[in-house]
């Protein structure tokens, strides 16, 4: 069985681990490769080498391949420096936004920047990496309007139309629930080691939607534990389900948030993305998961707009 | 100068430590001490040895006077188990609610039991120690309806009116404050040792009035940081200024809160009273400060209606 010649070598870098992927001419994925070479593990700014290590038979193998990357490599701490391109963007404008390098044997690669935005009040947000998954998510939205999810440590929410990024906005949940069920008197009430539990975490989205506010909530589980109505085995899961409803909740009463029919995108592990689901569920919203590996449909969508773009000149 | 006669020794004894004041029989201070004799410190038991080592001159000079305790002294790590008394609850069934020991040499000594309550959806919340500041507070509110608040690890905001503890809820705002200011990404964003804000403290009341959710406002401390729009000098500011502000919006929009004009009582420390003044400032509430000691108050209303309560028999 011939390969099908690499069109695109398309690295998605980020601080704990570097994914690579080499792309046919029309986005297929023909060869990955994952190495624990975030961008916080390499030493002294030594990437190219670290690349290298990674994938030098894929640059040998094909020369005239695009070579291009996103992720915190392209933060001030990565390589080189791609700045934020401001939203409502479009892969034209990540595109035009790359940062351009050159490799000591001169072949030339290019970084992905990030995406910033401003709210109402103008307080800035900022995503850099999962912009790649967000585009990636254009092949199953297309021109239509809707919604994607990145859930995790900082979760992304990405209000997309007419294959633009309209809007986005971070939400610390996952960072925040390891921070209480670790450092607060909410862990001595937990066992760590439970498996999810689907029941408690659909008492803590239920609990979620009722009022008295999230830290009242959250010593509710403490209170609940003394009265022997939440077990440790179970509140992990309960606090998990209050966090992610009220990041729903957040998100879903976002004014930039119209089409509340369409299905939500959900980018992510299979584990995290059943619990958001069923958040979006709660709302009545429907939701669909993609596979992460959508962000080399996102890398080939910038790298062909680079293409045309110099096919235009 | 002649010291009037002691007719109450009432003891709040929490966790970390034990204050003991005697009381004359109309309830003023005639001596107050402190000790670091929280129950987490004292070992096995050994609750009687403790106390006896910070007053035994007390119970030597004043053996009639009423030995009563409060705090976590009540609870099943302590001395003996003064189960809860459920809102709403007055002095006298608190009073009531009091567990009877007997130390060695034959004296008596009562324990004050904490106020447990349900909101609507049944989730329990419970104090303890805290009730005697609360009863306190009823020198400074009488019978008309109010709210009083003790900020703190963790919050507690009492609604009273005719003398009663109607409901109250607590808030975990001081310790989710430490653990997201210390084990998140903000903590990179915080030099610690920066002295109080206040125009950052108002800036995160003011955005906690915005939408968005809690977990994205706390990503946009992060996001500022980087934009060069707030410093590590004041986001640990800006962060309390987020954090009470949502906990005083989510306490005002309590549908027991019905007396929007009455002043509220803060119990606590200059400091923490005042940041909690700002915000309620921000909604149109006064308030005014009560000092901790307010507690020895409490303890005389519980022993006097324990009195009352023998009187009547």
């Amino acid at each position: 069985m011939s390969t099908p010649p690499v069109a695109i070598i398309a690295i998605d870098w980020g601080t704990s681990s570097l994914r690579a992927y080499a792309l046919d001419a029309e986005g297929a994925i023909v060869a990955r490769r994952e190495a624990g070479l975030g961008i916080m593990v390499v030493k002294d700014n030594a990437f190219e080498a670290a690349l290298i290590s990674v994938i030098s038979d894929w640059l040998a193998a094909a020369p005239e391949a695009d070579l291009i990357m996103s992720g915190m490599i392209g933060s001030r701490q990565g390589w080189l420096e791609a700045p934020y391109v401001s939203c409502p963007a479009d892969v034209r404008e990540l595109s035009a936004g790359m940062a351009a390098l050159t490799l000591s044997d001169g072949r030339a690669a290019r970084i992905a920047p990030g995406l910033s935005t401003r709210d109402a009040a103008g307080v800035p947000d900022v995503m850099r990496g999962e912009e790649v998954q967000i585009l990636g998510a254009l092949e199953a939205i297309g021109d239509r309007p809707g919604l994607v999810c990145l859930p995790g440590t900082h979760s992304k929410w990405a209000h997309l139309d007419a294959g633009r990024v309209i809007d986005f906005s971070t939400h610390m949940t996952g960072e925040v629930f390891d921070a209480l069920s670790q450092h607060t008197i909410l862990a001595r009430t937990m066992d760590a080691g439970s498996p999810e539990d689907d029941q408690a975490f659909e008492a803590g989205l239920a609990r979620a939607a009722e009022g008295g506010g999230l830290t009242h909530q959250l010593f509710g589980i403490r209170a609940a534990g003394l009265f022997g109505e939440l077990s440790d085995a179970t509140s992990r899961s309960f606090l998990s389900g209050l966090l992610i409803g009220h990041e729903v909740a957040d998100v879903l009463s976002n004014p930039l948030e119209k089409h509340k029919e369409s299905e939500v995108c959900l980018i992510g592990n299979a584990g995290l993305t059943s619990l958001y689901a069923k958040a979006l569920a709660l709302h009545g919203r429907s939701s669909r998961v993609l596979s992460p590996d959508v962000a080399a449909n996102g890398l080939y969508r910038l790298s062909r707009a680079q293409r045309n773009e110099h096919g235009a000149r």
